[in-house]
């Protein structure tokens, strides 16, 4: 597999056109031995028409058998390796909120979790707390001030917040503070490297001041927090592969991390309508995009197998939008699958298109799904070799050595 | 995939006999869409029969999307990581002229190049002089002499030749002095690492002498030099895959390639039926015979579709030959594809014929081409793969622990 730094030196820039289509959580399971997937039950005749002229295969997101997050998953999509490059969960979290990290940033998970007259949790996501007491709490906390840093704390979801703290040279290298059992105090905060040790006093005073203004709370009485990290300093599109990209994507997550990787992302988009307008727009500016679609992920999640399908189905009719445009790659594929009857995202490889104005090889066709990928042109491959393959058929590699 | 301290600890010697045949460029893409590749439309029935007593797989060179040139396309199927090993452009160049290096060899790769009156570059080729010029200009060069070295110069092509330094430690780490646009002078040769000043005041006395003697020329009035390399110090067949290994090339820079990882070369070589009688009389003498055919990625190179068939024919005429040896293991395979629509090497995955005396899997034979390896026995595997496998069924491979 090719790493970055041999990316960097075979790639060049070109006048063709990228599209990155990503459903995520795509790919399915039958929901009986031998039925259909989601994506083969769906009614698909655009894709199915466009099947017919490209290049099939499954992607392998991270590794057989390995289940991946979203940052793994978009990362490899993207052709990094993930398991080389690595996000921190706090940082995740931060993204996924549309929280803008600058480099003096560390960023940590927090949750509300439950705590008795010993100070010994009794329950970790302090009862569940709806959102709206998240939000309540997160407002009383945003009071607390510490000597020279910047405190930014926001509401996530439930029980879950994210904390930032702001500074120069700070170090995110801090151990979880969540003991993972209950009967067990909240850990102090101690450095686990050298230059850390600054961080981690602020950080149990951060927490001490917490603790004092929830002492009176009967469920969310004390906080944990855990994933501690900063921006990661990927390599950037534009010096890995020559490549102006644009990220068009409604979730702050994947914006997040398109940003990660150097992707202009725009912003204001709310449906697949705008993203599709804005595709167009914006089509001469750059030459690779990135469209994220949320909903067969969100459906698959809920183990509605039907809503699933009738979301590829939504996102089937809009194809011959991408298509009027000319690209000189069109790839439609997933980070991950995210199966109904899993009602989780899921290690099984990923139905992809891979559409080329240049000529390619492929069998006799069957449609678009993960039955139809199998023994197809492109056969099972590593999502981190998508990238390299787009590159190379819309005519920017050089080629390796003499 | 097994490194090659894993190989050498693994292989032993047998009794068998293994050979590797590279049609180089084979593999190929369909004229238009649903149509047969170069190879598909060939006619090849001995491959075809063959086939169907074989596994069939489709080889990455180097990675998805990665187009190989002959050195890492040619050390892939010898099993090495080609990303790892790397061969310099100046060696690549002295190999393919036959020139035969010594350990104490800094090679270059020459260009000649037009400079005006200001020694700002006009033309980087010279106006493409012909062949006859160049020898004519290199013959001129040869009479320059520095103090400590022996200077070796070759024609090689048009505005193309191969300048060769040899003396005691001396090093490669020198800058091309190309500066890859016209308006710009030519580029000192400066030290790229400690050691090298020397060898960069060499450099730039041997450009200053070869300056005087081209000055009165209208085109080839100045040189670059670039791709200064050293032999790789390559690890051995021998001590690699206790291997006895000879070469069956006609072109110098196969034979190069092979003498690189330990291969005896056996010279003189000028036809395909000269290769099949040295195979057969050195039959006894050797364990694994790599037998090379260029034409196959000439006529590919050439753009001409049918041309390149028409080689591939050629060759199924051989296919018994080789058989009549009744070797343990033979694999017909190319180093990359050369599709004639794309008139140059590209990354598609190449088809792959595994013969073997011992049982394999097979599927469904549907003859020898790039659709009827999707999905067969081998599926899509990296050409690195490929001398494991050759020696796990030649019985030359241990178990890999208990």
């Amino acid at each position: 597999m090719a790493d970055l730094n041999l990316m960097r030196e075979l790639t060049m820039t070109a006048d063709t056109k990228i599209i990155l289509f990503v459903m995520d959580g795509l790919g399915g399971v039958p929901k009986e031995p031998g039925g259909p997937t989601e994506l083969e039950s769906a009614s698909t005749p655009n894709l199915d028409r466009l099947a017919a002229e490209s290049m099939l295969g499954l992607s392998i997101p991270i590794g057989h058998g390995i289940t991946p997050g979203s940052g793994p998953g978009h990362l490899a999509l993207f052709g990094y390796d993930p398991v080389k490059y690595l996000i921190g969960r706090g940082v995740l979290e931060a993204l996924g909120i549309g929280f803008e990290l600058t480099k003096d940033d560390v960023a940590a998970r927090g949750n509300f979790c439950t705590v008795d007259h010993n100070l010994l949790i009794t329950d970790r996501r302090a009862g569940r707390i709806p959102t709206e007491k998240c939000v309540e709490l997160v407002n009383k906390l945003r009071a607390i001030r510490l000597p020279g840093v910047e405190l930014f704390i926001e509401p996530v979801q439930d029980y879950r917040f994210t904390l930032v703290f702001r500074g120069k040279s700070l170090s995110p290298h801090l151990n979880d503070t969540d003991p993972q059992k209950t009967g067990h105090p909240t850990l102090e905060v101690k450095a686990q490297a050298e230059g850390a040790l600054l961080m981690a006093e602020m950080a149990n005073r951060w927490i001490a001041a917490a603790r004092e203004i929830l002492k009176a709370e009967k469920q969310a009485n004390m906080v944990t927090l855990r994933g501690w990290s900063k921006e990661p300093g990927l390599p950037k599109f534009t010096e890995t592969y020559h490549l102006r990209a644009q990220a068009l994507a409604v979730y702050p997550m994947y914006k997040g991390l398109a940003a990660l990787v150097g992707m202009d992302v725009l912003q204001g988009l709310h449906t697949l309508e705008d993203q599709l307008q804005a595709l167009k727009a914006n089509w001469g500016l750059y030459d690779f995009f990135f469209v994220h679609y949320k909903y067969t992920d969100s459906r698959g999640e809920d183990g509605n197998f039907e809503a699933k399908a009738a979301e590829i189905e939504k996102v089937d009719a809009a194809i011959p939008r991408f298509l009027d445009l000319k690209p000189d790659v069109f790839i439609v594929t997933g980070d991950h699958s995210t199966p109904a009857v899993w009602k989780a995202h899921s290690w099984h490889p990923v139905p992809t298109l891979f559409y080329s104005k240049g000529l390619g090889r492929r069998n006799e066709v069957k449609g678009f799904g993960e039955t139809a990928c199998l023994g197809e042109a492109l056969g099972q491959f590593h999502a981190m070799d998508l990238m390299p393959m787009a590159l190379a058929y819309a005519g920017r590699m050089n080629k390796f050595g003499a």
